[in-house]
């Protein structure tokens, strides 16, 4: 059901049956390590190309998915996926190895909540029996296509954040057992004028608060209906600045309410600067920590508002400003 | 209501309120002039890059859609669209200007289809009153992003196709007056080894054939159900090679019932060499010349399978195949 002009009630919250999160060598120091469903040791995962690579993180959460919710791939209806790499190629490829007709999206690193919002939404009324949505990123392909390849060594400011390599996926079915997605709320581009491409959070804190502060005036809920509430891969510099966003528009969040995968995912760790981002950075977090979190009992209810840079390397270079969107999903534990 | 695998069959069949499409330079010799909105007579549409003239021309198909659906901006919950660029980035700085939720899909060429199929599940079932989607392309930025500027004057293949200047976009409502959205198909990723970027007819041919062949089983018609199915821009090429499919999967298409929007949109001229594609050619021809025919009562259903090469620039230099895509919406006059 629409509620309000951008958010979706759900009458029949989709099952999340399994989620999975896959992780790079990095991606093994975490101190959300122990979420995660595997880890490859190697970056470049046996192939020779980091794109090929990222296709095999993404396969690799799809089958563990797939294993996970004892469901084959001639099982599922769709795969919604998207990815950062150029006309989303990573999640291209994995759909022709999986072979599940394929919704490509592409919401920069929104895409993890907005194909869950899509995928819950067509599930909602029928329109499939199992959907699998997915994502990935891989640090090494990013960087070399947004910023200066890694191998450069190029220096970075404190607001730059550190590109995750892996991928996370979820399938959503009519009935069973796990957290369900009761409502969702789609995002509109907003823009401050930030055209920094190492200061992301920057970019793209506005966005995540225009679509928290848009959830819940349309759910008619206090931010105290969630646990949790957390943004994309805002970083740190983001986060304080979202922050600051929410108390200017009066949105009052009680202490520990309110987080970003993008802090989670490394912790304080210096290496990353302000945090990690990419596709896989809220897939990762989410449809591992944040759902097993969940699945034991320690949230009942969280809000996860996933934010996307839609920029290009291109429209950086042309000077343009970087347009940034946030998608937020809310799943709850019901009995 | 999902029908088989992965076709819908929609219970409150969405209406086309309006369509439009808009076209550059070359494209108002187009044997279809009549039936596009307006032209630019600037392939650069007073922009200082190609990349900002597609937002244009994007914004352009949607400003007239809205005006000739007698909507405003504001009233429309959300905005679906994707194109060819990296990052899909004219989509995403039209979504910025036109202040639209916004929900980024990529399927290449197959866009048109993909954006108007998911847009008609969302609507289906009570996910929005309207839903405005839309897709664009520009020869040039095209070219240089995929094969060589255009100011090289490379030598091209007789293979090869014409990326259409131009963008289409349509509204559609639960109610009200207009051809409607009955069915859809979700194609999956069919990839048979090409690797050439000047053979996408080729490539694609595969996959239009399976999403139309999968469409009448699991709809269960036969396709003299139609009074037309066209694909999106095999081109002549592809068109060729999709009849010899065709005829070796055993579907009979009667004279004069199966064509192609990439053989409409420029005829025989010889420059196109084997017609035209880009996200725009099966939007334009659909939202353009095919509703209108629809609308003076010439045709009274049709099936558009719009056909996507899933490639990128990158994926082609690392020597990979082609991975091809087609969705296919069933148009209906339905009084």
């Amino acid at each position: 059901m629409l509620v309000g002009r951008q958010s979706w009630r759900f009458d029949n919250p989709p099952v999340i049956l399994a989620s999975a999160a896959i992780g790079g060598p990095f991606e093994s120091k975490s101190p959300l390590a122990d979420d995660f469903d595997a880890f490859h040791d190697d970056i470049w995962l046996k192939q020779n190309s980091f794109e090929k690579a990222e296709v095999k993180l993404l396969e690799h959460a799809c089958q563990k998915v797939l294993e996970k919710a004892g469901l084959q791939s001639q099982d599922i209806n769709f795969l919604i996926s998207g990815d950062l790499d150029n006309q989303i190629t990573a999640s291209s490829f994995a759909a022709r190895s999986l072979a599940i007709p394929y919704i490509g999206m592409f919401g920069a690193c929104s895409t993890s909540m907005e194909g869950l919002a899509v995928a819950s939404k067509l599930l909602d009324n029928g329109g499939a029996n199992y959907i699998l949505t997915a994502t990935a990123s891989h640090n090494a392909a990013t960087e070399k296509q947004f910023r200066y390849p890694t191998e450069y060594g190029a220096q970075k400011p404190p607001t730059s954040q550190w590109t995750v390599t892996g991928a996370g996926a979820a399938i959503l079915g009519k009935e069973g057992n796990g957290p369900r997605v009761t409502s969702a709320t789609i995002g509109h581009v907003v823009d401050m004028g930030v055209k920094d491409p190492f200061n992301m959070g920057e970019a793209m804190a506005p966005a995540a608060v225009d679509t928290i502060e848009t959830h819940l005036k349309e759910m008619n809920i206090e931010p105290d209906y969630y646990d949790l509430i957390a943004t994309g891969d805002l970083g740190f510099t983001g986060y304080a600045i979202a922050n600051k966003l929410f108390q200017k528009h009066g949105i009052q969040l009680r202490e520990g309410l309110y987080t970003d995968c993008g802090m989670l995912i490394y912790g304080k760790n210096p290496k990353v600067f302000s945090g990690g981002s990419g596709c896989a950075c809220s897939a990762t977090v989410t449809y591992g920590n944040l759902l097993n979190r969940m699945r034991r009992g320690e949230l009942k209810r969280m809000l996860i508002a996933a934010t996307g840079a839609l920029l290009s390397p291109l429209s950086y270079q042309q000077k343009q400003s970087i347009p940034c969107i946030s998608h937020a999903v809310s799943i709850e534990s019901i009995q």
